[in-house]
């Protein structure tokens, strides 16, 4: 499966009764070297700064988490948009 | 499943054989309103500008997907980066 077929059966199952807009953003970091040190927290911040250029959403429309497994990295950005947008 | 958990099933799968190292970002993008214009194609050049910043790679070592169905936009960048990073 796909990572374009995981969205895809997601959305099936919950556009009926989903009425907000909503942009999700997902960042997976797969590190050769695992002493690296990784840019993924710095990245997120500038991703952040790149969204509010196109949406206009308070902080608390915003979750990010980031978690890490051994040389994979996953940063999460779930932004619910305002059902009126400028 | 969450997404979260894609993401890891996906890592303990591929990781024994995979050596590069790679970047992918997901943005999944549920509009409320059809007919509302889609910012997705300007944010996506907004994101490469960014991981630009971070990351030293050629054109041919990023691919873009921008897929769309009904009111579900997604769009997918793969990026391979180079095992000598500086």
């Amino acid at each position: 499966m796909s990572l374009l077929d995981y969205f895809r059966s997601k959305q099936k199952k919950g556009s009926a009764s989903l009425a907000k807009e909503r942009l999700q953003i997902l960042v997976a970091h797969e590190r050769a070297e695992r002493n690296k040190p990784s840019y993924l927290r710095d990245l997120q911040n500038e991703l952040l700064q790149v969204v509010r250029k196109y949406v206009q959403v308070d902080d608390q429309a915003i979750s990010v988490q980031l978690e890490q497994e051994g040389n994979q990295e996953i940063l999460e950005l779930n932004i619910t948009l305002p059902e009126q947008r400028s």
